[in-house]
């Protein structure tokens, strides 16, 4: 599998989902995109909890990217994104099915919030077992992959969008390949500073940064905004084989 | 109150205690650092857990700090740090006493880390009720500011040993006023990036910083890192009066 030209579905039509639609498919990839019901996605007609337009509006300018179901999406991809909301991403996954995913890359960019309570809000991220750990749990013949779930959507993808791309991406997994992967995609996005925090368990570490973020989108009164890791970069050099750094 | 010159008690006389003791000391203000028994600090022999030396050997070189009871270096300052591991904290400010602690400022730099089971510790932080905020309903008639939680000691009182002291530092609290007084602190040790994220239910987001903060420790090979915000500055210029925000 090479970063290059891949077939990739994407679980989930929001905000996220629709970010990397967008660029993957601008990227030459073959996205489907998936969803429970396609025929009421499509029926939506009002803006999100969020201020979102509705998922029609987008695809009349994105017509190229298919929607289907979240089995379709799943069996079409060789990469899969799960772009759900944290809270549903295991029933999604689910019912993608098992058979769908297995041998497969999971792309996870999702976070455990809970809306129930007004914004800002709450997360659910603790640091005993994470999303993408109990991801990498129910389905065990998988590859999981988190990241980018640090910063929102439209910097995912366009990182250059914030202090010219000086900050910083990071990718948690058990797979070396599927990390290499997946770093190559961020990379053709344009990220410069890809940090591997090691397996799955160091997801548990960027899932608890959405409280601190939700904070500072409130403060700095944007959400463009992300994490670098300041570092000295010469002490860096030197252990550029046990991270995988890319330091302009 | 004033930042220039006050009397500081700082309770623990771990590697955090100590490097804000002698930069404090170092600035010109009076420090008293305190302890739960002053003869076992003394007479401690070898390194700690993480490899510190005894706190006697480091007084050798800071014999002009004085060390005392909790209680004697909570009395004694106009401002209280508390510098002790968080799972101790609200233990260590109950001897201090509240009758030593009311209508002052308490700057909190602790953090909940549960070393039971091995490096690197697991954070007990979540997004429900910092060790901050216990702190503050703990001790209402106190003004307590959550700060410097976020990176090593060498790199709370030296920001510029890394990259330059290009990177950030968070303050959290409900008193205005007490606020101000950290954010003079924080300048005079040269941290030119201060933002505040607001009360101290603000907390909850920078202690959860913890997971990721000791994953990248192992990552990266050095804690001399920092989170730092990345952002576009002209859009901030026009934000300042939200946030507390210094920018070059």
């Amino acid at each position: 599998m090479n970063a290059q030209k891949m077939k990739i579905g994407i679980l989930g039509t929001g905000t996220v989902g629709r970010g990397l639609a967008g660029k993957l498919t601008q990227l030459g990839h073959d996205v489907v995109m998936g969803t429970r019901d396609v025929a009421s996605t499509l029926a939506v007609s009002k803006p999100d909890l969020f201020g979102e337009p509705p998922f029609s509006d987008w695809h009349k300018k994105n017509q190229k990217i298919r929607l289907d179901t979240f089995v379709k999406a799943a069996a079409h991809g060789e990469m899969v994104i799960n772009a759900t909301r944290g809270t549903v991403s295991l029933d999604v996954l689910r019912i993608a099915g098992a058979e769908n995913l297995n041998g497969k890359v999971i792309l996870d960019v999702a976070n455990e919030l809970d809306f129930s309570k007004g914004m800002p809000p709450r997360s659910l991220a603790k640091d005993e077992e994470s999303l993408g750990e109990r991801i990498q749990k129910a389905f065990p013949e998988t590859q999981v992959v988190k990241s980018l779930n640090t910063m929102r959507a439209s910097v995912m993808v366009d990182p250059a969008a914030v202090a010219n791309g000086d900050h910083t991406v990071f990718v948690s997994g058990n797979d070396a390949g599927a990390k290499r992967v997946v770093v190559e995609l961020l990379q053709s996005f344009g990220w410069k500073d890809v940090i591997d925090l090691g397996d799955i368990t160091s997801a548990r570490g960027t899932e608890m940064l959405l409280p601190v973020w939700l904070r500072l989108w409130g403060t700095l009164g944007t959400p463009d905004f992300n994490f670098k890791i300041a570092r000295n970069l010469k002490r860096l050099w030197d252990r550029t084989s046990q991270s995988r750094q890319i330091i302009k």
